[in-house]
C-alpha cells in the first residue's frame, strides 16, 4: 500500500462560497480502492448549496463536485473490476453500509449510512472532499465503468443529473414506448428528462415559463411539443392527456395545474424542490387516482444501467465546458439558471 | 313496458338538510333496466354533503343515499344478468357513456359522463334520486350481484365505503401477504381498510387521535397494533416501517408525520379529504421515493370483485341499523364521527 500524493483542488473557506486553490491529502489506496485521476467534474446545484452552507451543515474548507469522471491511475490488491487506464465515474456518494436491504439491491442512495461525496463523514472520521480536485480515492463499489467511446466530459453530468431523472423514470415505468411525458422546467435535469424520454420512445411535451426555451426544446432536444405554462388555453387543451410528468422546476410553484394534465392514474415525479410546502389540492389526487412522488439521485445499479443506456443510445447531455478558474462565476450563473444545460469543469487541462 | 309505481322516499328541501317524506316518480323499466325494491341503504358522508349543499350544486328536493341494496322486483326484456328475487346492490353512480377507455375497462368512476346516484343528471334530463326510497330503476350494468348468503344490511356499506378503500388497495398492490399497512383514522372507511388489510394477510397498524378506538381496533377489527398519533415516541419508533398507508382522516392534518413512517418507495393513499391544501413537505417524497396518491369510489369491475371477496372471506362491515325516521339524527351524528362504524337504514321495515 503506497501513500497517495497530495491532492490539488479548489475549496470554499466560508459561506461566501468563494472557491480558491486548496491542497489536501487523500487517503492511501486500500485493497478495494481505486484512485481516479479526475479529468472533468460537472457543476451541480448541490455545489452551490454546500459552498454557501444552505443546509447549515457545511464544514469548511469544502471541496464541491459530485459529477466526477476520470481515468483509473491505481487500483488496490483486491480490485478486479477496474484496471489502470479505465474510464470511470463517481457520483454523489462514495460509501454505504453494504449490508442493508437497500445496499443489497443497489439502491445505496437509501442506505442510512451513506457517505456523500461532498462534506460527508467517511468511515475513518475524515470529511469527504469532492471532484473539484486532481484525483479521488474510492472503494470500487462506488465507481462506475464508462465506455471508452463515450466522451468523458459528456459523462460527468450523468453521474448526478442523469441518474436523478433516470431513477424515477424507471421506478414509475415511464420507459414504455408510445406513452406521453410532460417535462416541467428545462435546465440540467429537465433537458436530460427530454433526452431519456425520446430514447424510451415517449411523446414528450416541455413546459416552461420562458419562451426562450422553445427553440432548444423542439429543435435541439427533439421534444414533440413546447407549451408556455402561462398559456391558459394551450394548458387547458392538454387536460388529462399525459401519462407521466417529471417536474424539475425548483422554487415555489403550484402542482395543481400540472396534475390536471395527467390522465387517470397518472404520476408526477418531483425531482426539483418546489418550496418547503407542497402546493397541491388533494382533489387533484382524489378524483383521478393520480399520484405525486419524488426522487433524489440513484444507486449503483441504476447509475451503471443509465450509463450503459446513454452509451447505447448516444444520449449526450448538452454541456458548457469551463476551466476551474471560471468555477466561481459558473456557480453564480447557475443560481440564475443561466446555463445551457450543464457546466462541466475541464479539470485535466485547467487545474494546476 | 309498464309504468313503475310512485316511489316513496325521504328528501331534503333546502340547505338545512332536514329530511322528510317525499313522493316522486321513477322512470318505467326500460329494456336494459332492473327495478330494485330497496331493503337497506347505508349512510355516507356524501349524504351530508348533498343534503346540506356543501358542493353548492344541490337541486332540491334531494333524495340522498348511494349505498343501496335490495331485491330485484322487475327486469327489462333485454336483461339476462338478473332475475326477479336476486339480491343486488347499487353504488354511487347509475350511468356512464359505456364507450370510453374507462368504461371499457370497468372504471366508470373516471368516465366524464358518469351520472351519479344522487342529484346527478340522467340521460333523459331528470335528476337522479338516491336510495332513501322504496325502489330504484337502473340500467343493469350499474347493478351488482350480492350472494344470497351475504346479509343485505351488511352489504350496503360496501357499495361506497367498501370500494372506496378496496380500489386504491388493489391499484397500489397492497394485497401482498406479509406487507405492512397503516390505517389513519378509524371510521366508516378506516374500519373497512383494517378488514381488507387482514383479509389480504397484511400486518395492520391503526393510527388514531382517540384512545377510545383502541379496543375496537385490536379486539373487534383484529388490527395488529394501535398507535395514538399524538404519541411521539411510538410514532418515532415506527419510522420507515410501513409499506403502505391508507389515510381515511378528513379535516386538516399534516401528512409529513405519516409519510415518515413509510419505507423507501412506500405509498400513502388518501381516501379522506384533508383540507383544500395538502400539508406536505416535498422532502417527504424526494428523499425516500415515496408517493402520495388519492382515490374516490370505484368502478363496476372493482365493485363486483370486492363484493365477491367480502362474501368469500366473510368480511362484514360493522353497522348500526336504524329506521328511516332516525335519518336526520344519524346525519347529525355522522358529522361528529359518532358512529360505529356505518349507519344502515332499514328501508324495508321502516319506510312507509
Amino acid at each position: 500500500m503506497m501513500m497517495s500524493n497530495n491532492c490539488h483542488g479548489w475549496a470554499a473557506r466560508d459561506d461566501s462560497g468563494l472557491l480558491s486553490p486548496y491542497e489536501f491529502e487523500r487517503r492511501s489506496v486500500g485493497d478495494n480502492d481505486v484512485s481516479v485521476k479526475i479529468t472533468h467534474c460537472g457543476v451541480c446545484y448541490a455545489d452551490v448549496a454546500y459552498t454557501r452552507n444552505k443546509r447549515k451543515n457545511t464544514v469548511y474548507p469544502v471541496v464541491p463536485g459530485h459529477e466526477i469522471v476520470g481515468i483509473v491511475q491505481e487500483v488496490g490488491d483486491e480490485v478486479s473490476k477496474f484496471k489502470i487506464g479505465d474510464h470511470v465515474g463517481v457520483g454523489p456518494f462514495v460509501d454505504s453500509c453494504r449490508e442493508c436491504v437497500y445496499c443489497n439491491v443497489g439502491h445505496e442512495e437509501h442506505c442510512s449510512k451513506t457517505t456523500v461525496t461532498i462534506n460527508g463523514t467517511c468511515k475513518d472520521g475524515t470529511l469527504s472532499k469532492g471532484g473539484y480536485s486532481s484525483f479521488i480515492v474510492v472503494h470500487d463499489r462506488y465507481c462506475y465503468k464508462i465506455l471508452d467511446k463515450y466522451p468523458l466530459a459528456l459523462a460527468a453530468p450523468l453521474l448526478c443529473a442523469g441518474v436523478t431523472v433516470y431513477n424515477p423514470m424507471i421506478h414509475h415505468k415511464m420507459n414504455q414506448p408510445g406513452k406521453s411525458l410532460g417535462v416541467v422546467g428545462l435546465g440540467g435535469l429537465g433537458h436530460m428528462a427530454v433526452k431519456f424520454g425520446k430514447a424510451f420512445g415517449l411523446n414528450v411535451t416541455v413546459f416552461s415559463t420562458s419562451i426562450s426555451k422553445k427553440d432548444d426544446a423542439l429543435n435541439m432536444l427533439k421534444a414533440d411539443k413546447f407549451v408556455l405554462s402561462s398559456d391558459k388555453e394551450k394548458m387547458a387543451a392538454l387536460s388529462k392527456s399525459l401519462d407521466f410528468i417529471i417536474d424539475t422546476a425548483s422554487g415555489d410553484h403550484s402542482l395543481d395545474l400540472y396534475m390536471s394534465l395527467l390522465k387517470t392514474g397518472g404520476v408526477l415525479a418531483l425531482v426539483g424542490f418546489p418550496g418547503e410546502q407542497l402546493k397541491l389540492n388533494p382533489l387533484s389526487l382524489l378524483m383521478e387516482m393520480r399520484s405525486v412522488s419524488g426522487s433524489a439521485v440513484g444507486g449503483t445499479k441504476g447509475t451503471q444501467e443509465m450509463l450503459e443506456l446513454c452509451a447505447e443510445h448516444e444520449i449526450h447531455p448538452e454541456i458548457e465546458v469551463i476551466p476551474i478558474q471560471y468555477a466561481n462565476e459558473a456557480l453564480e450563473r447557475l443560481q440564475k439558471n443561466d446555463v445551457k444545460y450543464r457546466f462541466v469543469i475541464d479539470i485535466e487541462n485547467s487545474l494546476e
